[in-house]
């Protein structure tokens, strides 16, 4: 490791290092439970040096959500997204959301946390609702299109599927041996075809 | 309401009115965020007459996620789930959550953001532990006894079915209309019957 430790003996980080452990530092104590003397001391350097990269806490939270919310919001632009019968988009969507879900977990982690008491949060959850609003469509689509069923409400559909999905925060461990892509397979088999086996 | 006034003017609590409040604060502030100052300044009591009612804060948190896991427990022991085809007894066991769900919002809430810094805290965890193994045995069993598709994992299934479930204490607004009734309906078409029209 000659010639790769960092200046002068002390961490040195960039805008995404930096972000990467603030952003664990929120989900563990919260957002609000979180002052910049915490994420000072766990980062081992000044408060001087954290603004340095950023204007303080506030933008800090602003690039993290924002990171989930753009890989998000990307799936939503991919061809598959975008061409073909909409309930194939919908399942595109789904089993992409998973693998975003997954690669950026603590991001998504505390975007999902997020209660709207900062202009943040409220620009967070304001973007939270126009990406339920583009599913929401999705499946209304499908239903006219006649591949969904038509006995469930579009908007609940929705929820409870990407309630199922953002489950994941909650419980998925990369170390525990289930790649994203198995996940996703497994949640688009349930979503899609069901747990009953016809 | 002449006659009805509480004593002295000030507002009457017994133990399930306290808890009703005391919950109220603990999702508004996080458990670890709210002191039991707070908790008087919402309640408009004095803290000895808090520990009237209660040994402390610790008790109110137990009391608060107990309610929602004995509400939970009962469920499994209710006559549709324990006899018959397991996927019948699964299928009553998610359409009761969803319906407790409702019943005891903020008590469930709290039960799902416990995290497990203290005893009470470690013992609703394993309680919450132990609900989830019964449900990956009724979908093991569902999945021997031929009803419930194989090419899912039990305790994977289990985990996004209640996913689906749990993610209602993030959206559902009791006042806008959708009943528990009609939600669990909804949730037991997608969940068993799968988005896709056969």
């Amino acid at each position: 490791m000659v010639g790769t430790a960092p200046r002068r003996g002390r961490p040195g980080y960039d805008l995404d290092s930096l972000l990467a452990v603030a952003v664990q530092v929120f989900n563990e104590r919260g957002y609000d439970g979180t002052s910049m003397e915490d994420l000072s001391a766990r980062l081992g350097i000044s408060k001087s040096a954290i603004y340095h990269h950023v204007s303080g806490k506030e933008e800090l939270l602003r690039r993290s959500v924002d990171r989930a919310l753009d890989a998000l919001f990307a799936v939503l632009d991919e061809p598959d997204a975008t061409e073909g019968r909409a309930i194939e988009r919908l399942e595109h969507v789904v089993r992409r959301s998973c693998e975003v879900l997954v690669a950026e977990l603590p991001f998504v982690t505390l975007l999902l946390r997020v209660r709207g008491n900062t202009g943040v949060e409220r620009a967070a959850l304001a973007r939270r609702r126009e990406f339920d609003s583009i599913v929401t469509d999705l499946v209304r689509q499908g239903e006219e299109e006649g591949d969904i069923r038509r006995d469930v409400d579009p908007a609940l559909t929705a929820r409870l599927l990407f309630g199922m999905v953002n489950s994941l925060t909650e419980w998925y461990r990369p170390d525990k041996g289930l790649s994203a892509h198995d996940l996703a397979e497994s949640m688009a088999k349930i979503a899609f075809g069901g747990l009953r086996n016809v």
